[in-house]
């Protein structure tokens, strides 16, 4: 919605108040679907047409905290802070180099300057929600005004763990990182107006990756396509998004003064090409309002919604005054939403 | 301090209301340190003179979900209340069954009644101190006055993940869970008066575990004792203690209206003999308001700091107007403090 103000009025209140200063992202080498498919006998197009990828990112040398780190320098550097302005580093993924220490620790010690920074350094996982849980974590942490700053990174590298043999997530999946640095909000006009997350367990095993953990160590249980992969029900995924999206929606706009179809722009998550074409079927929005990255990102994980995000505004097309809905399914399984509204 | 006025008023102002409502415990079967003496051939009475530890808990059949579920429910029915009353769930802790899904999807799932439960559930990892950032975490969240319970979870099991070459790990760690109900104070004189967590990442390296993750996938990288067990350079670790704790506790108590002498009880994390042993170097505290778990737990990762506050509860050890110190050092390397003032 426009700024003006009968609009602004109807955009509801901002429930706490922060801003978005700056995004960043890195992205490792290019892969065409066409490359992915005739390494792995896959017919020309297949990626395209089922998964909707044409190509996505994938890691040569990088890991996790290297991905993480030159995302948060480029965010650093749009804001004109450096990382010892940083009150807060929060990692906000599932991808991890080790499993100890955090990742935040490993991700800062790798940002420059991180060594010498003295903030707080924390993980958040909500698989491929994190970086909005994160973000709302951030905006409650910033209701303290002595907290300047937080940086929220989402780096994800699915490439290591995709069985060649199934196609929908060996053409599904990207690597990437994004981040974005989170501030006071001056006016208090600047801010999220409305969060909402919730489990619904009984999708628990529908997106998963079995081995390596303790309930399959890998000292008893050697490495093993089908174990050490992820695997996912996309049937049962899209099954469970249908049968519980409407009624959180409904739900989550009952106490805004807007609708689903009045927010100026959609960063989803990009799960999948069914995914995302579930929102049509949900709600009579401009499809131009929807920001689609699958195409050239695949899904990234947790760093989808942010690298969407990112590429918004590079675009320039988050615009003071207007909401921003951040929306998307993740493994768990769990429905969330965020709108927030951009302003100084 | 007791609650007389004076007292009262020098005990400083709660910054962010809430209230610890309830803690619970799971911890699996025993094992004496005689038993792994005699099982690895060290020399009888090894672990109690160089760890500090007498005895410490193992898993059998359970796995972190299944801990930290018993350990919720404990919590749960001492509140006199369901996984349905709890709006959101963190899993504070370090180990995993899995690396994907999230550990709060899963641990929520293993929760009884929880696959009906529509609350948020997300992983905070801040390695050992994870419990304390969640804590304070939470506290921001319950700030919000629609939000009633969040129910914190602490599970970890090290012992899948040891060097029995390595005396000091393989004596030193144990496994067990604890879970604490966080809700609304309603008098707003219980809550959280500061909290404070400090990165120093030149200690990144110092305790680890590298292997499985992306920078030694299990597909490349077989199981081997050195690259997928747990190790820690305690020397310098100690160093790092040293060195940085005294001017974090100055910095700390900067702004309080008193010292950490003066706090009611404290819980620190059960890190390690030695590390336990700084406390006395560094303050001159009452040695019985410094509650110890170490001999009976062993050092449980995130899960000491919960366990210990579940005994000082349980034993009646923190009394309402009272303050109690949460503090500890944590892989990463970083520093931790939280004073809780409990009431009403």
């Amino acid at each position: 919605m426009r700024m003006d103000q009968n609009l602004e009025e109807s955009s509801g209140v901002v429930d706490l108040p922060c801003r978005i200063i700056s995004t960043g992202k890195y992205l490792p080498k290019q892969v065409l679907s066409s490359t992915i498919e005739s390494n792995h006998g896959l017919p020309e197009g297949w990626s395209s047409k089922f998964s909707g990828v044409n190509s996505r990112h994938q890691v040569s040398h990088e890991n996790v905290a290297f991905m993480g780190a030159r995302a948060a320098e480029s965010a650093l550097e749009k804001a004109n802070l450096t990382i010892e302005d940083i009150d807060v580093v929060i990692s906000a993924n599932t991808s991890y180099d080790q499993p100890l220490p955090n990742k935040a620790s490993l991700l800062l010690h790798e940002i420059k300057g991180g060594s010498n920074s003295r903030c707080s350094a924390f993980d958040v996982n909500a698989t491929c929600l994190s970086f909005v849980v994160a973000f709302n974590l951030a905006a409650e942490m910033l209701q303290h005004k002595e907290r300047k700053y937080i940086l929220i990174v989402s780096s994800e590298i699915s490439s290591k763990n995709l069985d060649a043999s199934d196609w929908e997530t060996l053409t599904l999946f990207g690597d990437g990182a994004a981040a974005a640095v989170v501030g006071q909000s001056q006016d208090k006009k600047s801010g999220i107006l409305k969060f909402k997350h919730e489990a619904f367990t009984e999708g628990h095993d529908k997106a998963k990756l079995l081995g390596g953990g303790v309930s399959y160590p890998f000292s008893e249980y050697p490495w093993d396509v089908n174990l050490h992969s992820f695997k996912m029900d996309g049937k049962e995924l899209l099954r469970l998004s249908l049968k519980y999206i409407p009624h959180f929606m409904k739900d989550f706009f009952s106490t805004l003064p807007f609708n689903w179809s009045d927010v100026d722009i959609v960063i989803p998550h990009q799960a999948s090409k069914t995914g995302l074409n579930i929102i049509k079927k949900l709600v009579n929005i401009d499809p131009e309002k929807v920001q689609r990255s699958l195409d050239i990102y695949g899904n990234c994980i947790a760093a989808s919604i942010p690298l969407t995000l990112n590429d918004a505004f590079d675009k320039s097309k988050i615009i003071e005054g207007e909401t921003c809905f951040m929306v998307g399914t993740s493994a768990g399984f769990s429905i969330g939403a965020l709108v927030y509204k951009h302003g100084q």
